[in-house]
């Protein structure tokens, strides 16, 4: 196996530590950059890097519609074939049937959905979501997974987290023979692929706990915490997601998926999380909603017109290195495409930059005072509220 | 006066120089990137300029209406507004008035027009072209001329052609008030601003000889030659920019307005021009339409779907480095705003990649050898038609 995970050092709850996959390291607590279609929206891959990203998260929802698995494959698989050279998690598609696909049918055996793009029907079984991640090559897998809305009874969670399971379990196995014996119509692009189980159950803390026991018990590489972030209060995920991650190995990463604020990374890593993803930095760059260390900024709002500092004064980036607020302002309102570019480029750098100060401040064991001095920091708070 | 142009050498036509400017030196022949609103469209600045761009061009009109020449001025000029050290060159802002705005007028005092934004009604007057360039403060501003459509009448060519001499003397005169006594409402971002003349008179060779000869009698730092590449034969194109040329003083630098294929570079240079400027290169990236040492390339064609190669063997951009034919077609099939960038690296490389070859090519008095080597190259043909 060429995935391993080291655990540094601990302070309180948060962990700093590393993990190692074919394609590099990757220090923990990390945030991942989506790039959903093999690509991070509006940032070049060496601007993601120098961002201080490790790692990047691709699609397989995406990707499968478009170029399609079985191409990646033949250019060498996925880091190859997008020319970024670093580690790569994917997710298992399940996500995007469930909330971008047409007519989804869940069964027992798997998922039909019609793709957004061209109406084409497919099923998405666990086992087909381990072949496609399989082609793609990344060195993180996520099982397929069902994921609910919130809110949602007790009785459909329970069903659907028991599904999960046995969901997780066909995906273990089928890795178990990709492993082995691949067919001949699966390319294994990465032979040192991981795979991350996922606890579900939602805001029902005793249907999480036998979640975790029971994904724990096929036994992954590592474990994430799926379902959360679907629009459930605050304090509700963040009570969740510390009572689940006590549940899990220490000796594994844990990932929570798809979370989320920059105070969510540090009241989660406090929490024992070691891995994040989440469009909120690139997404709410291109909107023009950018995080600074001074609170948060919606570079469209006329305050900024003439003003000349940068957007964070305490930030190294490019953007804020070489470019005034009136001038990303001027940009945003003239529709430019460097306005996304720039404004990406700086709210990537913040959530990174977030992150190596989550670091240090583990590994220096002063998590609670830096956590504390950023959550009264106004890094939290709008400006133009 | 911070604006020089030496003159290195010469083969045959082709001259090989530099201008300097109060914000830096560029080498001539030269390309100038369009950076219509204040930025390249899908390129940063450091993008820019490690392409090879000593300078950009930035669009008056565009300028003028969004964010104004006024909020420029007060944040000290284009070039600290917009973040970009090097030199800028303005045009005056004519060019759009009668091709963008709606409901232009052209009367003896200026033209009446209406913003493309919101309809506003402004008149743009030779004082007034220079008044809004001066507040922009770039290196080198240019007088408002009228640009008649191809193809026009001899009658009308010649008004055209002598209501612009008229315009260019009263920009003339302007700048010499700007220069010596500023009134108040006019900030100077810099005061060593250079302005260059423009040749008018439509493709009548005798209305050019007038046009070059009374702009001259004017007096400018530098001279253009206007209302070319607007839909004449390339032939036509080519015959009058040599013999315009050649009525232009030697000690000077002439710059061809809106030019054009990287051929048009080639066979403008071999006829005695030093500067150029065109959105090709930028627009058609954003197209899909890439130029490589082996032809035109459209990026969006099926052949490209699973090509390792990058775009141009020969390029050694970011682009051609990183990322295989596949995967920018990928990009631009997804709509990521990353196929922009990429491609506009690529074709902004391309361009200031064969104005450095022919500079060199001067230099060594080749420059016939590489212009019939260029020509032969499949750089002018499309792989795809």
């Amino acid at each position: 196996m060429s995935f391993r995970f080291s655990l540094h050092g601990t302070d309180d709850g948060a962990r700093r530590g590393q993990f190692e996959t074919p394609h590099g390291v990757v220090q923990t607590p990390a945030f991942m950059p989506v790039g959903t279609q093999g690509a991070v929206k509006a940032a070049l891959h060496r601007d993601v890097a120098e961002a201080g990203a490790d790692i990047i998260l691709g699609n397989t929802y995406h990707l499968f519609l478009r170029p399609g698995d079985e191409l990646i494959a033949r250019r060498g698989g996925l880091h190859r074939f997008i020319g970024w050279p670093h580690p790569v998690l994917t997710d298992s598609g399940g996500y995007q049937v469930f909330s971008l696909a047409a007519r989804c049918v869940i069964r027992e055996d798997g998922a039909d959905f019609q793709s957004h793009l061209d109406g084409a029907r497919h099923v998405l079984t666990p086992e087909r979501a381990v072949d496609i991640q399989a082609r793609l090559g990344s060195d993180i897998a996520m099982v397929l997974d069902e994921c609910l809305a919130y809110p949602t009874t007790r009785e459909d969670a329970a069903a659907s987290m028991e599904r999960s399971v046995r969901w997780a379990r066909r995906c273990r196995e089928r890795l178990a023979v990709l492993r082995s014996a691949a067919p001949p119509e699966v390319t294994v692009s990465n032979a040192g692929q991981a795979q991350f189980g996922i606890v579900q159950g939602g805001a029902f803390q005793d249907l999480r706990n036998e979640s975790a026991d029971a994904t724990v018990d096929i036994g992954f590489e590592g474990y994430a915490i799926g379902g959360l972030s679907v629009g459930e209060p605050t304090g509700e995920m963040y009570a969740i997601t510390g009572d689940t991650a006590a549940r899990l190995p220490a000796n594994q990463p844990r990932y929570l998926m798809g979370a989320g604020t920059p105070q969510d990374l540090v009241e989660c890593v406090a929490r024992g999380i070691d891995m994040f993803d989440c469009v909120m930095p690139t997404r709410n760059a291109r909107n023009g909603q950018l995080f600074t260390s001074e609170g948060r900024i919606n570079i469209k709002n006329a305050r900024y017109a003439e003003d000349d500092r940068p957007l964070d004064p305490a930030c190294a980036c490019y953007t804020c290195r070489s470019h005034s607020r009136a001038y990303l302002r001027h940009l945003y309102l003239s529709g430019e495409m460097t306005a996304g570019a720039l404004n990406t480029l700086h709210n990537l750098t913040f959530y990174l930059d977030t992150m190596r100060q989550i670091r240090d401040a583990i590994a220096f064991r002063t998590f609670e005072t830096f956590r504390q001095g950023f959550l009264r920091s106004a890094s939290r708070l709008s400006l133009d509220s």
